[in-house]
């Protein structure tokens, strides 16, 4: 993937300053350039935000965080930069001033991307020098998590930079949807503007309440939506009559009564008293910042079960998640050859939402999750990779023997480490344990017995000989290790 | 929860086919009546859907399914029936002359709701006999696994009808929304629709084609919608300063231009080939049964993952899944005291779409997810159930140990078998085995302990007498049966 080398971003607040995280935690150095006062504090809150989503998100290995500087100029901040995000306040002539302050000062080849919402691109590149290579880029709150970015170009835009611009998003995890021709408020937020025109009317006379027109929303068609959009959905609507059909008989609704309600409603002081006061009655109970950590986990979990969809291959957001993830650890540095007199630090994990009861403790077979995945650590670490999977050989876990010692909460960072017992390396005999990274308690134990397979022979044989180099060294350095507490002993054993 | 006693559906079809599948799966006795001459063949379809949808949905026990019988007329369909759902096509001639007729033949206070998406109940209600009785149940595709229905009374409803509506949903897992004033299209229809309009000029105009507006909606809001609504999501948007500055910052745009686009498309042959090739282009690779299982197991994830949001408190519709199966489990019938002198089946399982990794096996920790579950099964059986643990009590797993013998692949039927080792009670020593449906074979085994605590003083008491007295019969009599194969054993011991 192409890579953005340095980013900066004129405008923080949530936006900007989602855009900033996006940018650092896929180890891109950026620059920011914000003259709000407490701009270092909004921003430090959404990064935080962000670090907390993508710990929960992904257990792929994540780069070094690029490194966030603050600047006084828009000069000084794109010096440098080879991707420009603008998102100051949804003003015109600010946003024009600002993007052509940018063009004057960044090198002539840097993309510039416009966070607005609704702005014509056209407008905005009117007085630069450099128009080609500016477009709006406009993300989806919250920034840190959602991966669209519509791609919009303007009548002097070059459609190669669109191109470039959406390859140059692919590496921070987003999605770049490309647009054929400008509009205002381009394709996401006219759908939105025509279902918030609906529902304000909808409040105004007193058909429901925001809360009723919130759950008719998220207990129906939001499910759809999250999934598949408008179109793929109605399209199995057709059933087996197909897409054509089902628009024919769709046809006639669209003069039916109802289109009288097309005006635009007024939005009076009366109106936002009752939209605010129905909203606190709705969602007053849970304070704001509980809402976004709600909103946030939701989020997480939506595209982690759609990572696991279409029997497995992925799908929608979940489809690109895995296809971030698989990019991280391409890009993963090969780990240092590790210390092979101790036991092997494997992986780092944390709490996820998904893994805890009712209680907010981690549940039985997560503690197995942790365990089966340092074994795949483990194996990536003697080449026995997904390569090598795909090229026919791989481990079988046959045997697992966990000891619970100690309960995990919610959103705790643990790590584990493995011994290699004795074995073959057909069989690959491990002890791991798992620890607390706040204070190196050990809270589990796993003995673990994996074989090694020949796939289209579907019978057990030895390993090849590049994954023997590495692990034979292990396995003799590992043999002069203490066995480990608990190691053989079969369940209730004493010690 | 007031439970529906029998229900009639008037028109099948996917709607009402849905309908008669959410009745039947709650164990309600179901007739049909349905002219159409493949009416059987597409109710079975459906049932067919919604069945396997349910067995990936949860694990909580279904009771034994309804009767569903077709019959030839209205009025044999309608005898004795309870509920009354009319599906049939959406002409307000042919709904209302069925609505009479079915209010002529039902008992008088029988409840009777339309599937009706845009018809306002006044209209439907005009000629009968009992129209307070008589109200709009809109609900959603998939209907079956969709949750919400808006409920929606005429001039001549009862209000009392809709809250009695609202409390017999519950028990079939569906939640009913009662909108305040009939309007037609109601308040979901109202908001698909403008997002229809809207996506109808968008492609009209070449702005995007409908794959590129799909990905706008799935990627971003969609995600959004699927677990809070619009006015809970622009709270959050609204930040500290709350929804009340959001509304007010929103205000302006209501009047921007884009409002020039809210006249009707016109629906030419033109536009619906455009849609239709555009729709072939963009999911034509998946057929439309292949879609349908793909979008349902999303949305079954999804409601999943929901489920154990908030820290485990469940959110929107997964809290709805939540009180669904806490109904199912109030109740499942006690389980006949099982045979003493054999192992204990404790719990039938299917292989679901998160349980499997990429190349559609069970991955490891799903074993281990088996056999946690089938022992909190075997704890209910003696009554260390959720009451006793809300009072203080409870068992915590301490060890296990699990040997994977077999693959399993999606979809796949198990269940699970459990021996009581020599204990004492206060550990709770198992040895489980889980099986194939199709042929019982073995796939693995588990030798599970679990130790019995206080919650309050935070350590290992005895059980108290209630539970003794059911699980000490229990140790007495597998105290007699031989040692399973693998217990007592160590990982890697040969046998």
């Amino acid at each position: 993937m192409t890579k953005i080398q340095k980013a900066a971003c004129i405008g923080g607040g949530v936006i900007g300053g989602a855009w900033a995280a996006r940018f650092v935690l896929a180890g891109i150095d950026t620059a920011m350039y914000d003259p709000h006062p407490e701009a270092e504090r909004i921003i430090g809150e959404v990064m935080a935000n962000a670090e907390r989503a993508y710990s929960l998100l992904t257990a792929a290995p994540l780069p070094p965080k690029g490194k966030l500087t603050f600047y006084k100029t828009v000069e000084e901040a794109v010096a440098g930069a080879d991707w420009i995000q603008e998102s100051v306040p949804e003003r015109i002539d600010l946003k024009r001033n600002v993007i052509t302050q940018i063009d004057a000062a960044a090198d002539p080849k840097a993309l510039i991307g416009s966070s607005t919402s609704g702005i014509m691109p056209t407008e905005l590149q009117r007085d630069m020098k450099h128009p080609e290579r500016m477009f709006v880029a406009h993300p989806y709150n919250p920034v840190y998590l959602l991966p669209l970015a519509e791609l919009v170009g303007g009548q002097k835009t070059s459609p190669a930079v669109l191109e470039e611009a959406k390859a140059k998003l692919a590496p921070i995890g987003m999605k770049g949807v490309i647009l054929k021709k400008e509009i205002e408020a381009f394709v996401g937020d006219r759908l939105l503007e025509a279902v918030w025109r609906e529902g304000l009317w909808l409040i105004q006379d007193d058909i429901c309440d925001t809360e009723t027109l919130d759950d008719v929303i998220r207990y129906s068609f939001g499910m759809r939506w999250a999934q598949m959009g408008m179109f793929e959905t109605y399209r199995i609507a057709g059933g087996e009559a197909g897409m054509r059909h089902f628009i024919a008989q769709f046809g006639p609704c669209l003069s039916w009564p109802w289109t009288k309600l097309m005006d635009v409603v007024d939005l009076t002081d009366e109106l936002v008293d009752k939209i605010a006061s129905q909203s606190d009655a709705q969602s007053g109970a849970y304070g704001f910042r509980e809402l976004e950590r709600i909103r946030d986990e939701n989020l997480v979990g939506i595209m982690q079960t759609l990572k696991g969809s279409n029997g497995g291959q992925g799908w929608g957001s979940g489809k690109l998640l895995a296809e971030f993830e698989a990019h991280l650890w391409k890009n993963a540095p090969k780990p240092a050859a590790p210390d092979l007199s101790q036991p092997i630090r494997l992986l780092d994990l944390k709490v996820q939402p998904s893994w805890v009861d009712y209680n907010g403790h981690m549940t039985e077979f997560r503690y197995t999750q942790c365990f089966a995945d340092s074994a795949d650590a483990l194996l990536r670490l003697i080449g026995a990779d997904m390569a090598y999977v795909e090229a026919g050989h791989s481990y079988y876990t046959v045997e697992n023997h966990v000891r619970l010692l100690a309960e995990c909460k919610l959103g705790e960072s643990l790590y584990t480490k493995g011994q290699i017992l004795p074995c073959d390396g057909k069989k690959l005999h491990t002890f791991m344990s798992l620890y607390r990274v706040s204070d190196d308690t050990m809270v589990a134990t796993c003995e673990h017995l994996m074989l090694h397979v020949s796939s289209s022979e579907s019978k057990s044989v030895p390993p090849l000989p590049e994954v023997m180099e590495k692990l034979q060294p292990l396995i003799d350095a590992h043999a002069k290790l203490p066995l480990p507490e608990g190691a053989g002993r079969s369940v209730g054993q004493k010690k």
